[in-house]
Parts: structure tokens; sequence; C-alpha cells
């Protein structure tokens, strides 16, 4: 059943993403836009139907409202949003870290607590603002959402339903997991290419070792261009985990340089064959989900059956 | 001036390349393979017009010498050598490491030694063997030469001009400085890259958390898939700037996370932020010298003005 008035707080990469996604799909009657800047350009562009910098007038009537603010300004708008919400509304955010995000909605939400469904969307580009969304963002990448045991169901129910008509794979997880989950395959990530982009500005003569720099340093290290607030609020969102993370990366690196250092050419084989092995059925497994493909049947499926 | 008779000695991703591109920018009227396997393939995929399995039949009359085995197997090689060559050939190889080349070198190539171009093409993809090799291979990447106060002038000229053919830019460096830019451009991410996989990998349940591991995950542990054996060798060669690289690394991930556990919001925004103008500037510069355009236009050129 389509959302008949959707709002999208915060209308950058993600925000600005899901609204081209759903009206692509006709999953919506209605798409609301709600942020600081931006209005002109969202508007202009089509990519909301209408565009509010006030929270109340943003939601009004909304059926559901997605928060896709940065982490550091969740908290903020749980505040403002507590007054505004009608009984019905159902509430679900796109925060990279949930720990944090369900303390903060625990606290500030009131009486809209158990209709607010904690999600994260498993995609992004190091790209950022509403310039850099696009419609396939989401298309075949998981959507994981943390309900707990007050959530209900049916709130959960239409916020699956919401991210699929986005062309995404939802499931869900327990917050703890999730956090230390992501701060392996993403925090922890992001914080060892920032490293390894400053180790290497830091050699003399000053900038001279980028220029030969090939591909394989390219792709491990175009995270880095990720935006510096975003990553910044994520990390320190996720202290704990991210910082369990580094330790046992530590540990893993420490052994390697300890092979190499004494000549053990034994296990320096042994570590680097087992990540390749590990490394090519992560592959393996990627591609039996090609994401255009997935994306591309779902879309086809939706200009079918759905009408505005 | 094409080449009379090219002999590269390993036929695998690198060999393999360089006389694909050799041969569509028809710079050599003859090419010889060398190698202890891959005999058949490479013969019958037309890549070599000949091949041997024994080097002095295979260098025989030769004009250049291609020398592209795994590190490891670089001194048996110019051992071998130094019985077979004539007084004219000359001699390069594409090792990744130089300092460890030149030693084994100047030891075992006797009278040919200064007809021995140290090279290294920046080039190369996480695939290895002869059927991941590609005519594009060294499109618009860097070569860089070596070469000692003994080495002939002419020699560096036609190595050079090889290059210049499969589509490279050479160019020249000092073989201390090579061993350490390339420690931190690539092998220090290879080690990074393995260390980060093997990390996860160790995580419970095992295998568990890549299923939600994203794009930028894939791109930053891509090289993991690289060769085990061939970064054991390059590791190992290049061991004192690794290890020294890796050092710096560890200091820099140290301070972000001493950052991390005090809360210390200042210091890590300023490192993720200048990590991030680093990588835009590289960014920016990869873009002002797209590397297929430079390969095509180079061989049209080829194709225009050079005959078998």
């Amino acid at each position: 059943m389509p959302i008949k008035r959707l709002t999208i707080i915060g209308v950058g990469l993600i925000g600005g993403s899901l609204a081209r996604a759903l009206k692509r799909a006709r999953a919506c009657a209605e798409i609301i836009g709600c942020d600081v800047t931006g209005a002109e350009k969202a508007v202009a562009s089509g990519i909301t139907d209408s565009f509010y910098t006030e929270i109340g007038a943003a939601v009004k009537d909304a059926e559901m409202v997605v928060i896709a603010v940065p982490l550091g300004a969740m908290a903020g708008v749980f505040q403002q949003l507590r007054e505004y919400l009608d009984d019905h509304t159902i509430l679900t955010d796109v925060g990279s870290v949930k720990g944090q995000v369900v303390e903060e909605a625990r606290r500030f939400l009131g009486p809209h607590w158990p209709r607010f469904v904690p999600g994260h969307p498993v995609a992004g580009t190091e790209k950022s603002g509403i310039e850099a969304s696009f419609a396939e963002l989401f298309a075949g990448h998981r959507v994981i959402l943390t309900p707990l045991a007050e959530t209900e169901a049916t709130a959960i129910e239409r916020v699956t339903e919401l991210w699929e008509q986005a062309g995404a794979r939802v499931e869900t997880m327990e917050v703890t997991r999730h956090d230390e989950v992501l701060a392996a395959t993403s925090h922890l990530p992001h914080v060892l290419a920032y490293s390894l982009v400053q180790t290497l500005a830091k050699m003399e003569p000053a900038g001279a070792v980028f220029r030969f720099a090939a591909g394989g340093f390219a792709d491990l290290t175009r995270i880095a261009s990720s935006s510096p607030e975003l990553w910044h609020d994520i990390v320190f969102a996720n202290r704990e985990a991210v910082l369990h993370l580094i330790e046992r990366f530590h540990q893993e690196l420490g052994a390697v340089t300890e092979a190499i250092r004494t000549h053990d050419s034994h296990t320096l084989m042994d570590s680097f064959s087992r990540a390749k092995a590990v490394r090519d059925a992560f592959t393996a497994g990627r591609q039996q989900y090609p994401a255009r493909t997935v994306d591309r049947e779902r879309e086809r499926q939706n200009c079918l059956c759905r009408s505005r």
C-alpha cells in the first residue's frame, strides 16, 4: 500500500536518494522534504513535492517520517518532533550507529517511541549532499532495522516495505550486534583509510609520493574522501566498538609486522593466503546478488503494480 | 625503431600484458615467450610468436630481454642468462622492488650488467597469470626506471621506448627512493588490506560480518585478493622500507585512536579533514591524465607510423 504522505527530514545524499528512489517506484502519494538548506534545489529538480525548513510544517499529517540528518543532529530533531507528531505517525532514521540513536529516541520521543523503527541503509558513496543523490543508491543493498521489544509490529512492516520499494533488502538485527558489525565492516575501514592517506601526506617532499600511486591505492583510499563531519560523528557515536575493532586490527597488523621483522616466511604466507581466501569468498558472495539486476527487476514490478 | 626480437621471460599477468600491448602497437618484429608453464596457452592465443621453456633457446639473438618472473626467481634467471646472452642484448625487469633486484643483477650478470635497466611498471590487478593479461594494463600508467651510473645510455633509451609503445609514461628514479615510495603507495596498503580482512575473518560467528560489508569495504580490500606468493616476496624484498612505513602508519593510527579515546573532537576532525583534502587532490590529479585516452591516442599513432 503506497504511503500517503512521507516526510524526509534531512535531504542530503541519503535522504535525497531515498526520495528519488521512492518517486521512481511511485511508492508514495506525496513526498515532503525538510532541511535547513537545499530547499530550492530539491524542489526545482523535482526530488520532493514540497519543501519546508520548519519541522512542524513538514511533518503535519505525515503517515511516515524518515530522519536522515547527521548523527550529531539526531537528538535535536527528536526533541522538536515530539510536539508536532500525531498519534499514528511512523518514524524511522538512517543513522550509521544505532546504540546512540536508540538511546536518544527513547529519551526524547515520549509516547511516540513505540512507533520509532531504528534503521540503517548500508549504502553510500564518498560524496555528500543532495547533488550527489541518485535513485539507485540502495538498489540491492541491505537495510538493517534494529527494532526493540516495544516497537510496534505494524511500524516495522511499513518501514520494511518502504525500503523494499527503494530496491533494498531488509533484515533485522540486535542494536549492539549492528554497531559491532558496522564498526568492523565500515567504521574501522574508514579510520584506516584516513590514517593511510595521512601517513603518506606526511612523507617528504610533501605530496610527492601520490604521483606514483596506482589503482590499488586509489580504491583503498576512496572512502578517505568521505565527509569528515559525518565520520567524526560516527566514530564518536560508536566509540567503544570502534576502539575495540582498532585494537583487534592492531593485534593482526602486529602479528604480520613481527613475521616480516623475524623473516618468518611461513606465518606471512599463511596470513596472506587466508586473507585472500576470505576476500575471494566475499567477492563470490557479492556476485550472487548483482545490485543493479535486483533493482531493475524490482522497479519493473513496481511500475506495473503501483500507481500514485 | 621497432625491436627485432624481444624475449619475455615469465609470461604471467605482467609479461603477458606487455606482449599483448607490444603486439597491438606493432612495436616488435618478433616476440618470444619463455616460461616453465603456459606454453600452449600463450602460443595458442597468439600472445607470443614462439615459446620456449629453456632460457638458452629463448634468448638466442634477442635484441632485448624483459625479465617478468616473481622477485624470488629473479636471481636464478640472472645466473642462467649470463652464459647465453650476446654482447649487445639489452636487459630489463619488472620487479616491484628495485634494491634487491639491482643487487642480484650486479652480482650475477657480470659483463652484461651495464646493459641491464632496472624497471617497474606501476600497474597490475589483484589477478595473476596469463589468463588475466590484457593489452591495456599499462595504458597511462607510470613505469619507473632506476638506472645506475654504469647503465648504458642507449639501453635506457631503448627500454624507455619499449614502455612508451605499451602506452606507459616512463620516468626515472633513484633505487632507494623507488623502494621507499612504493612501500608507501603499494606495499603498506597491501599489508593493511590483508590485515583488515584477517581482523574481520576472526570475528564470531565466522564469516558472518562480511554479509554486511558495502562498497567501501569491497574497494578497500580488493587488493587482498592479490597473489599471496607475490606479496610475500615483495614484502620481504623491501623489508626495511615496509617496516619503516608500518611504523609511521602505526603512529598515525595511534594518534587517531588516542583522539577517539579521549573524546578529542578537534584532533579527529583535523585529521579526517586533512586526509580528505589530500585524497581529493589525488583524485583531481588522476583525472588530469585519463588512462584510456592517453593509450588510444598513442595506439593510433603507432598504427599509423609503424609496421612490422
